[in-house]
């Protein structure tokens, strides 16, 4: 059994459940995993569809994207995933689809409202939503500059507790300590979106969540006070 | 066999209704039961996902909320459940689930418009939604003081008429006198608000079902007149 | 076999089109036929589920209700159907659901307005919406009212042009002259209702469909020049 | 085996993504393929549901429409696709659907604003469409005149670039090289309508994209400096 083997079953599995959790059509949308021990990074190969893809097409390169193994081309969007890698420093996997709802919102270029405890028990700020891009960083690496956005976005934000973000005019990325968190932060930013475009339909003023809220829910479920779940 | 057994087996399947009809995203929703002869409540442990809850997992304790059976966290929302179900007499069950159309409309923190004999079927009022929750409270108790909320919004309200209500800035709690009926008013709630928001968006100053409409719906279903159904 | 078998079970297949469909939740909805040869007409039992529905379960009564065949109370809408086939001549099915749409729209008391060729190739008008009834009504022989404001309400229309409407406050009814025509139907006014919803949306003043096109849509399917379908 | 039986396989095939990928009700679409090596268009007969499509059920005829094989009447809109053929030179396939989102669009006479990436993944422009057909047209050969309005909506667009139009008041038509890519395109065009509507609703005066992040996103996947995918 190779090296990466386990790493890339991973990687393998998290991009299934694109297809599975309905978050992309087509290949229209990557997962990768970061193992900073192995020093390797895992991620979708470019344009293939989720039918086809198989564990053994997952490509290997290391932090600075020279390839370790594989024979296809990762995911276009590959800079993007390393810069983040290199910024957020316990990140360990990320997300990029085209998820229907979280797309429709990140067209409008701005951030997601806060409404509610769904929203609050995962993060308890808005969802940032970046600058639109700059004709020169456009015209530039395009990818790369993709990541600097958000880190550009986050410099005053911590990428432990928002643990997503909206694209201007483009789209979501998500991440978490592993590849399972990163997805499963994709499924909630679809949800909290059509759950925001509802509230916004039946009441166009609705305002955001008060901070104390924002702040019960949100420590319920993290942090050295949480009483959620079964992990004490 | 247990003396709980049966009754943590039908809280078992009633939890399992959530993710069947799409009521919510993995952990967040679920049912309790409450037999009030063997003066035990069962709940949903907290935090375990539909696909790997088991009825052994099912939690037991007594109104008060020690356990008496299971060896896992009972919900975080089991406070709640107990509120209610200490003063909501003949309650035997209760759901709580993050729905996406009822989830959107709480977040309105508006009552959800009773606007056809769909709703009237089930109620002859618009569904309550509770007053957002003061800084004291939240800091406080918080799950007791969810169901506190809740008694208070049905101060001069019947909750044996009004099986269902919508707490600001959070969701839906359903109940009834079975814990399958329960679940049975968390899919109507579901309905209902999603048939809400397209009559809004159809013609926002629809006025709501008039008294004559409300009361022949509800009473051909409910009450000693009934005449739907089987049951006579 | 008995003489009503055939009917029963033709019956029993439409009704289960509403599940398979998603036309209704529960058992909030019904198809009955009418076989004018037999002097029989066949409709679903009240509140029974469609999973539990069997062809035997389906009732058989005279066009004045009394029943021929059938241990279950029949649809608590059975009078409105038994108007509807007094009246409209040709008619030999009939269906009532609470479809997500077609209610949302109906709840808003407005007729469904026709803007485009999906609408026109099945009619040319808009889908009429009743008169709210009145409390003299309501609290009378109410579901046979029900079929007396369908009949109002198209006082100047054709039955055989228009084989739908929308009761005002409540939702669709559909026919045709056969079971599974009127079954279709249901499944057509409720994509109508869904597409109107979107262009609303899209642009709140949208024109209704011009007459020329509905009638060229419409003709393309119906009369003596349609050259749609194998049928010639 | 006979000469256009594999070409039939492919249009069958084709057809029945329209059901798989939720384009249509019933008998409410069609593709059709252009062999021109062959001379031979295949399509959907007309009016047969996709359940009992079979391959041998497609027609075959030349691009003046004169049926080569099959014993079945060809879609109602085959004037169309053929005056597409004849004028798209390089086109393979077409599809015509009444997808929910891009119909709701369609019949609000608007083109569907380019608000993001995923569409500019696609095309460069928003979505054309046509003007409402003028009554002289409409009684005269209505699907040829429907492939004219088509041609005059692009008479300074380009047919490669962007393969995708709506059909004012009526709905999508799409194309391609191959009737696969033809109908990729039916799904692209249905998913960026419904990501539009969100757009729209959340942010009523939201700017379409700028022309820097369209041509960016469309040379990545297009054209000579192309570099998404495997090909190359």
């Amino acid at each position: 059994m190779g090296r990466f083997d386990e790493l890339k079953e991973r990687v393998y599995r998290c991009n299934m459940e694109i297809p599975k959790r309905g978050l992309a059509l087509y290949t229209w949308g990557n997962v990768s995993a970061y193992d900073r021990a192995l020093g390797a990074v895992a991620i979708k190969p470019s344009g293939v569809s989720y039918d086809a893809l198989k564990s053994s097409d997952i490509v290997v390169m290391d932090i600075d994207g020279n390839v370790l193994e594989g024979a296809l081309n990762p995911s276009s969007d590959t800079k993007t995933h390393l810069v983040l890698y290199r910024n957020f420093s316990s990140v360990g996997g990320i997300v990029h689809t085209h998820s229907t709802y979280a797309v429709g919102w990140a067209q409008s270029c701005q951030p997601l409202t806060i409404y509610g405890t769904t929203h609050a028990d995962h993060l308890v700020h808005d969802v940032p939503c970046t600058a639109v891009m700059d004709d020169a960083k456009i015209s530039g690496d395009y990818e790369e500059e993709t990541g600097n956005q958000i880190l550009e976005c986050f410099r005053n934000l911590s990428f432990e507790e928002i643990e997503m973000v909206l694209v201007a005019c483009h789209g979501p990325f998500t991440w978490g300590a592993t590849p399972e968190k990163a997805i499963y932060n994709a499924v909630v930013l679809e949800e909290l979106a059509k759950m925001a475009v509802i509230t916004r339909t039946v009441r166009a003023d609705t305002p955001s969540l008060k901070k104390t809220l924002r702040d019960k829910h949100y420590f319920r479920k993290h942090g050295a006070n949480a009483y959620y779940g079964q992990a004490r």
